[in-house]
């Protein structure tokens, strides 16, 4: 890459530095792969304005320039990145096809039963509905929770080494384990424990824990 | 490709033949890149069973076999045959780095509210709490339909030329439009018309209900 790349990140992140931002997985994918980069800084202001919606048309974080190329879409940037650099995609057609694969099931079939499970969490708990309700989401996150812990059994990573599938799998983990029910599964809870201990992980997570406490001090 | 590949699918559509199964998105995706391909029918028992839990973690149709290589995850076979031939991806790093960035936007930011939404519609109808919850899930889905339409505005298809991003999110929205509200986006109803168009949309969608036809004759 010619120029470092550009993260467009949470100025004060809402998760007061837990890394729980999505674009903690795009750091991690940089850190994996030795690729510098800096980023800028928008409040939840600036995220509605116009110059943000360019880059990120449904207003989120992360978005991601290089030169003339604006991306947004965590599991596209960490995909671009896993492309462009060596680390995160095997050599063999096969395998790097079954990386891709778990790139989006963790985006499509993990993460929203426990999106949905954490979020009624969070802003319906004070609801008439919530105890009713809430065991019928449970369920639906255990579902996925249950089958991946199936899948992975044994093994340290889903296909193979340590690949972004695993990167976009471990990182929509990352954001559940505030649920507690993750712990329930010692297998995802181990699987989690292996990726958090990931150098690359750690300097990320510093990364932007140092953003959190620098608009905060 | 060696051989014809294979994909799995509902034996008995529980859509009954309308083409809201995610196989639809992968056989599109098969007839705009003119490749030929055979399907392996499942009972709904049959997707509980270990040889399908092999070929598919999580229990979910389509799968894709292809020699010893088998995936699972529409958006991931989509993206394999998009890779393996002309006419889904652009030929520039940009443009295809983009197209794959709506690839992921469809399933990871617009698919979740609409289906959550469209769910709460199916199974929680007669649960007291529908029609005073309702309301938050028709605002989440209609803030993405607002802001793809924004995005979308007088263009043709959402990056250039028609890609897999555009068949992901045709294809998502296709699949929402039974709730009625994509209608009431007259930009994105006629770029799911323009997709619903397109001579493969067609024949994916007559190759299915041909499978629910037979079924059931």
């Amino acid at each position: 890459m010619s120029t470092i790349p550009i993260l467009t990140v949470f100025e004060r992140s809402p998760d007061r530095g837990r890394g729980l931002a999505r674009d903690m997985r795009v750091r991690w994918a940089l850190e994996e792969v030795g690729q510098a980069y800096d980023v800028r800084l928008v409040s939840l202001q600036q995220m509605k304005a116009p110059d943000h919606l360019a880059r990120s048309p449904f207003g989120q974080i992360p978005t991601y320039e290089e030169d003339d190329l604006a991306l947004f879409e965590s599991g596209a940037i960490v995909f671009h990145i896993a492309e462009r650099r060596a680390g995160l995609l095997p050599q063999d057609p096969k395998a790097r096809a079954r990386a891709i694969t778990w790139m989006f099931a963790a985006v499509n079939t993990v993460e929203p039963p426990l999106v949905e499970y954490g979020m009624a969490l969070v802003f319906e708990r004070d609801k008439p509905w919530f105890e009713q309700r809430q065991p019928m989401l449970e369920t639906r996150a255990r579902k996925v929770l249950g089958e991946l812990s199936r899948r992975l059994g044994q093994a340290e990573w889903l296909d193979g080494a340590f690949s972004a599938g695993d990167l976009m799998t471990a990182g929509v983990l990352f954001r559940a384990k505030g649920t507690g029910i993750v712990d329930d599964y010692p297998i995802l809870a181990a699987y989690l424990a292996r990726a958090e201990a990931r150098p690359a992980f750690g300097r990320a997570f510093d990364a932007q824990l140092a953003v959190f406490k620098a608009a905060n001090s």
